[in-house]
């Protein structure tokens, strides 16, 4: 869908005359459910809610799926509640769960007892995982099969079992009967081995295996290293739970991403979920983006504190006041670049621990490369803006040495927060920039002062 | 594998002991491949070569997978050509393109010409498409079949016919005599459907596709959106050309948040590949920082006219010189939050074009909140301090205004970038903080003025 907009505009129309509903509600069930979810998306409110309503239930439902949280339960809200359960119903267990589990209490009981009683059940038992789990994530429904049946044996139960439950195939789990995983197949060994082998010879008994309690984050990392499609979830006990889709993942990882981006400016999401920041109240975005500021505010009045301290050279030469936004503002720019790169870095593996003392190297001589382009070029023009070669010397030199210090600043820290096993993204944005003020104006103010005392 | 740095104590005690070849041996070859391409990583150069040697040829070509580019080549470079010839025949069409993509055009010719022919040719084809394109990122190797067949037929085919290509297998394409893609089928309804149905009755033609030239930034939003394991590749005459995977997409992904983050500190990846900066060569790397510092510099040399402006006033008061840190220190930390809130926002798509209003409005009242208490504890701590009342107004004053021009300023922006078609990532960072340096100034300043010809 490469022209939403025309889309939209067409739709509009159509919802303007009431005549065209029979031609909108054909045109709206032509689309993917995911295009009619970046749609939705995109109309106001009441369009949306006329629009949702002529939408046949099982896209409806499909629809649902792509939908962020907050306008799921927006719109199943606002619907009729006979329809709202029908489409409930129809979505996969683990989505049904997130969906009731983001309603009012009240409103989740009121669906659960519409529900039929066999799916609600299965639903409960998955709103008591925490959302951020494996348990939270998997979807309950999987392929099993006993270890003695044979490749024939399991293409006739599944041709059978797997459109009766509605179930993904990915891969077919082996159990023993208290259902311990004990073997993985792929669909692929089933369709390529000859049908009398026995599935224990086939299958992988090496497993690859996620625990109902293991954290989102570690979830997605274990995806993204072995890039399997599907990973099976077992209990204390290596039940079988559920199993966990690469596309659960795929919001996980935007979502961590996510997190580690708001980190490194200083947005707080420890127990703010990052939704909220965007879309919830305003005092939570508040809450979120205040514990660093003030920090910021701490350390920015030491740096308030060390130019006071050096007011009798501000007094002697009120001059070099003016130059203060140009230094802080290009060691701050070239010591961002730095941190983003190793907090990147650190984040996805390209750094490891080893680099530390070659990468606090190799940025610090950057530093220097650049601060001593940067700091001749301010020299010369300042020589020849204000007439006054020292000043301009002050100022170019001040430059080439804080952009340095500010690399190695930049550098040094997030390897350092790493091994203190603190996560490199929270906060290094704001923090190193305030070191970099403070220091950087030491440095400035130490110039300045030595040159006065010596020609002054 | 949750303790890393414990197996490589181990592989180095091994190491050391001549001795004890086999053992290491053994060991290496029972660790996952993606295990193992973990370890290699943190192995010293030779270190990594010698446990290389002693990997079984099958699980040396998957570890080839799991690795970086550039060790891939690095490692293959290194060892026996027959032996890295055998590891490059056992990858994938698509990963083998890739590793003979990376290294010099003579060696590359060099391995081509020792592996099979029919391997050769069409690794040779592949090598043809740009490598950030469906067709650099496509595996040819798909299994497609007639659309007259049954199931029954079809079942038969993929048994021989998958396991002798070593074909991936997640949907079987139904091409005609000219292979041009007419449908669809997934293997979970080939498992689940009557095997003397007709394939054309439970295909889908209504088939999302990629062509050979789609960026892979455009391929990653397919793959998140339509949330498939798998998309077809078709040249321009709809002929099936291959298939690109999620796990394909899964590196894309990486590398398209890597240079969104880079591109939001000012670090240019436009025409510079995301890896070189960290591990190319130094001016690689002081080559994609420079432009963007270079535009901070000369919006900080309008900051300092802005500043030498009001030299009477910085005269008259120089007390005022030692808040400017601390000004634009916080306007600058809160204004990132609001750039980074929106950029994060417009990428993932939780944030639209619609809401471009409400958003600046938004967060002009969150600046202006924040900023109220903050301007507040300035002043108070001011006027203690320096027991200067008045002084104290002016810096809490200018600090309540500047965070909320601020918050507006960093909202504003990517909007309007977005609006203009411009990537709101690119260097929104250190150009909206000069201006917000400029203009936090200009605020403080006219305060500062307007005060001393009130009352000094």
């Amino acid at each position: 869908m490469k022209n939403l907009s025309t889309t939209i505009e067409r739709i509009r129309e159509l919802l303007d005359d009431v005549s065209s509903e029979e031609t909108l509600k054909e045109e709206l069930n032509s689309f993917h459910s995911a295009d009619l979810a970046d749609i939705l998306q995109e109309l106001k409110d009441e369009e949306r809610l006329e629009c949702f309503k002529l939408i046949d239930v099982e896209k409806a439902s499909e629809i649902i799926e792509y939908l962020p949280p907050q306008l799921q339960v927006e719109i199943l809200g606002a619907i009729d509640q006979e329809h709202a359960s029908r489409i409930i119903t129809m979505l996969p267990h683990d989505a049904a769960a997130d969906v009731l589990g983001d309603m009012e209490d009240d409103e989740t009981e009121t669906y659960l007892d519409k529900l039929p009683q066999k799916f609600s059940d299965e639903v409960r038992e998955l709103l008591t995982y925490n959302e951020e789990t494996a348990g939270g994530l998997m979807n309950p429904l999987v392929m099993t099969v006993n270890i003695d049946m044979t490749v024939q044996q399991v293409l006739d139960y599944v041709r059978i079992k797997a459109e009766e439950d509605n179930l993904d195939l990915y891969y077919i789990y082996v159990v023993d009967k208290q259902n311990h995983l004990i073997g993985v197949v792929s669909l692929r060994a089933l369709l390529t081995t000859r049908k009398n082998v026995k599935i224990s010879e086939i299958m992988t008994s090496d497993i690859v295996k996620l625990h109902v309690d293991d954290q989102q984050g570690y979830i997605a990392d274990e995806f993204m290293k072995y890039q399997f499609n599907a990973l099976p979830v077992v209990d204390l006990y290596n039940r079988l739970k559920g199993v966990v889709t690469w596309d659960d993942i795929q919001d996980v990882v935007e979502e961590e991403t996510t997190e580690e981006i708001y980190a490194s400016s200083g947005i707080a999401t420890g127990s703010i979920d990052e939704d909220e920041i965007l879309e919830g109240s305003m005092f939570t975005s508040i809450r979120a983006r205040t514990p660093w500021l003030f920090v910021t505010l701490i350390g920015e009045f030491i740096a308030v504190n060390v130019a006071n301290h050096f007011d009798g050279t501000l007094k002697a030469l009120p001059i070099i006041a003016i130059f203060m936004p140009l230094l802080a503002g290009l060691a701050g720019n070239i010591g961002t670049q730095s941190i983003t790169l190793m907090v990147r870095g650190l984040s996805t593996g390209q750094l490891t621990m080893n680099s530390a003392l070659y990468n606090i190297f190799r940025e610090g001589l950057i530093g220097l490369a650049i601060g001593a382009v940067f700091g001749l070029m301010v020299t010369l023009f300042t020589w020849g803006w204000q007439h006054h070669f020292e000043l301009g010397l002050i100022v170019g030199l001040s430059m080439a040495i804080n952009m340095s210090l500010a690399t190695i600043i930049g550098t040094l820290t997030p390897f350092a927060m790493k091994k203190m096993n603190i996560d490199p993204a929270v906060a290094s944005g704001p923090v190193i920039a305030t070191a970099i003020d403070v220091l950087g104006l030491a440095v400035y103010f130490t110039l300045a002062t030595a040159f006065i005392i010596k020609f002054m």
